[in-house]
C-alpha cells in the first residue's frame, strides 16, 4: 500500500506542481492501482513512474472542477491503447458520466475495455472482501466528496510453536487450520482455529478528502485514520480567502487531524501562488498544531506499513 | 512569424513527444499567437516557452480526435486564470462547440473573456487586412481540415533615392506618399505613389494539414507554400498501415511537397513506435524525395523570414 502523488497543485499546473491526482497502489493487496482525481497531464506524470495504466482499475473523482477531471478522457484513451483490457470503474459525482461520454464520443474514441461509471452518493460506494470505501459530502460550493478507504482486518498469524508443541508438524494441515474454523484430525482430535491463530491484524485506514472548506466538522468521518490526505490551498494568513473560495488552509487541515486521532497528515493541493521556498513555512505552521504533518510534492511516494 | 512546436507525437504522449499542438506566433504582425490543435498537456508545454496564454486569440482545431483536443478545456480555463481578457475564437469541425461547452459547464468553469466558437466548413474561414485562412477537408475517417494561411502582400519600400533626386527631402510627405495613391504638393506638382514605391512585398504562405491519408491529391491546396507542415505518422515501410489508419508516411508527405512547389516541408505527428534513433531515417527517406525536409521535435522553433 503506497501512495504516489502525481499532481499536488491547485487550479492550474505550474512547473513544480501538476493539477490533482493521487495513485494508491494496491499491487500486493489486489494487484491493482486506484487513482484519486485525474487532472490534465496525469497520464504524462504516469510516464515518469512505474505505474502501468492497465493496472488502474478504479478511479475515484472527488469533484468535477477542471483541475480534477480534465486528464480523464486522455488517460481512459491511453489505457486502451496500452492494452488495458480489464474492467475500469470510475466513481464520481453526478455529471461525470456525461463528461466522459461526451468527451469520448465527440473524439470518436472506442475503448477496448469495459468502462463502468458510478455516479455516487454519500455512504458505502464499494465493498469487497478486502476493502470498504465510504464517501462523504464536503463543503466546496459544488458537490465534493471525501473518501474513507478501510482495509478489512486480516486473520492473525498461525501460532506455529503452539502447533508443534502438541505434535502437529508443518504440512497441508497448517493451511487447513488457517482457512477453517475447525479441523478434525484422522485420530478424531478437533483443532479449533481460534486456539491456533493470533489476534486479527488490523486493517489500515486512509482518508482522502476532495477540495473543501473547513467550517464543518469532519472529525467523525476521518477519525483514527492512519493517514489523512487533506487540501491546503492556502496558508494560515489567508483563512478568509480560503473560506470565500471554499478551500482550507494548512492549519485548518492540521486542526482536523489533531482532534481526530489521525496518525499522519499529508497536505496537498497547494496554490500556485506558493513557491518551493514557502514549503518550510507551510509545513512548520501545520506542525505546530499537528506534528506528524507532511507536505506532498509531485512524485512523492508514501508507504503505509501493515499493522501489528 | 515563427512556429513553436508544442507537441509532435501521434495518439498518445511519450516522454519525447507530446500530443499535437503548434503555436504560430504573429507578435510582430498582429501582436497575437495562433494555436493549431491542442492535445492534452499543451498548457503544460507552454509553461516551458515564452508564450503567454493571453496572447493566444485564435485556436484552429484540425479534427476532433482526442490527441488534438483534450488540452482545450484546460488551456481555456488557465487563460482565464492568467488574466486573459481579450476575445478568443476557436475554429473547429462540427462538434467542437458541444465538446467545449460540456467540458466547461460540467466543471463549473466561468471564463473571464468572451469565447467565440466557429464550426467551420471548407473555404475561407477568416480574412482580415493582413491574413486569409482557407480550410480544406482532408481524408482521415472523420472530418479533418487543412489550413492555408496566406499573409497578404504588403506595399513595397519607399524609393527614397528617387525622391531625393527630384528634391523632395524626408519629412511628413514621405508617409503621405506611402499611404495615398496621389499627393499634390503646394506648387501643384502631383506625385503618384506607383512612381515612388518599389514592388509589393509578397506575403508568406504556410499550410498546416491535419491528420490525413495521402490517397487524394492536395497539391492545388498547398501549392507554392513557403512552408508545408504535414503529418508523418509512419515511415515508408508502413504505407499500408498508414492507409488503413487514415495516416500518411514520411515519403508520402515528401511526394506532395515535391510536386507542389513547396519551399520547405516540416514533418510532425510521429508515432510513438519511433524513437529518437529513428529520426535520421525518417528524415533521410523524405529528403531523398524532397531535400528541404525537416523533422519537428517538441519545442522546435522555426522562423519564416519575410520575403524580397
Ligand atoms: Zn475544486
Ligand atoms: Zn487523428
Amino acid at each position: 500500500m503506497e501512495l504516489i502523488f502525481l499532481g499536488t497543485g491547485a487550479g492550474v499546473p505550474s512547473k513544480e506542481r501538476n493539477v490533482s491526482a493521487i495513485a494508491l497502489t494496491l499491487l500486493q493487496e489486489l494487484n491493482s492501482i486506484w487513482l484519486f482525481d485525474c487532472g490534465e497531464g496525469t497520464q504524462h506524470q504516469i510516464l515518469h513512474t512505474s505505474i502501468k495504466p492497465r493496472k488502474i482499475d478504479k478511479i475515484f473523482i472527488t469533484h468535477l472542477h477542471g483541475d480534477h477531471i480534465y486528464g480523464l478522457p486522455g488517460l481512459l484513451s491511453s489505457r486502451s491503447f496500452q492494452a488495458g483490457e480489464g474492467l475500469l470503474t470510475v466513481y464520481g459525482p453526478k455529471g461525470i458520466a456525461e463528461y466522459i461520454h461526451t468527451s469520448l464520443d465527440i473524439s470518436g474514441t472506442h475503448l477496448n475495455y469495459p468502462l463502468k461509471i458510478v455516479e455516487m452518493n454519500e455512504g458505502i460506494i464499494l465493498e469487497d472482501d478486502k476493502f470498504t470505501v465510504h464517501a462523504k459530502l464536503l463543503d466546496h460550493g459544488i458537490p465534493s466528496f471525501g473518501f474513507r478507504i478501510t482495509e478489512k482486518d486480516k486473520t492473525g498469524e498461525l501460532l506455529i510453536d503452539k502447533l508443534i508443541n502438541i505434535g502437529i508438524k508443518p504440512g497441508p494441515i497448517y493451511s487447513q487450520i488457517k482457512s477453517n474454523k475447525m479441523v478434525q484430525l484422522e485420530d478424531g482430535q478437533k483443532l479449533y482455529q481460534k486456539d491456533f491463530i493470533g489476534p486479527n491484524k488490523k486493517g489500515r485506514v486512509i482518508c482522502i478528502l476532495g477540495d473543501t472548506r473547513s467550517q464543518k466538522d469532519y472529525s467523525e468521518f476521518v477519525k483514527g485514520a492512519d493517514l489523512l490526505i487533506h487540501e491546503a490551498t492556502f496558508t494560515s494568513d489567508k483563512v478568509e480567502l480560503a473560506q470565500n473560495y471554499f478551500h482550507s488552509t494548512n492549519t485548518e487541515a492540521a486542526s482536523l487531524a489533531a482532534k481526530s486521532s489521525i496518525k499522519q497528515l499529508l497536505l496537498t493541493h497547494i496554490s500556485s501562488r506558493y513557491q518551493t521556498e514557502d514549503d518550510q513555512r507551510i509545513l512548520a505552521e501545520a506542525r505546530e498544531i499537528f506534528p506528524e504533518t507532511y507536505l506532498a510534492k509531485d512524485f512523492f511516494q508514501f508507504h503505509i506499513a501493515t499493522k501489528n
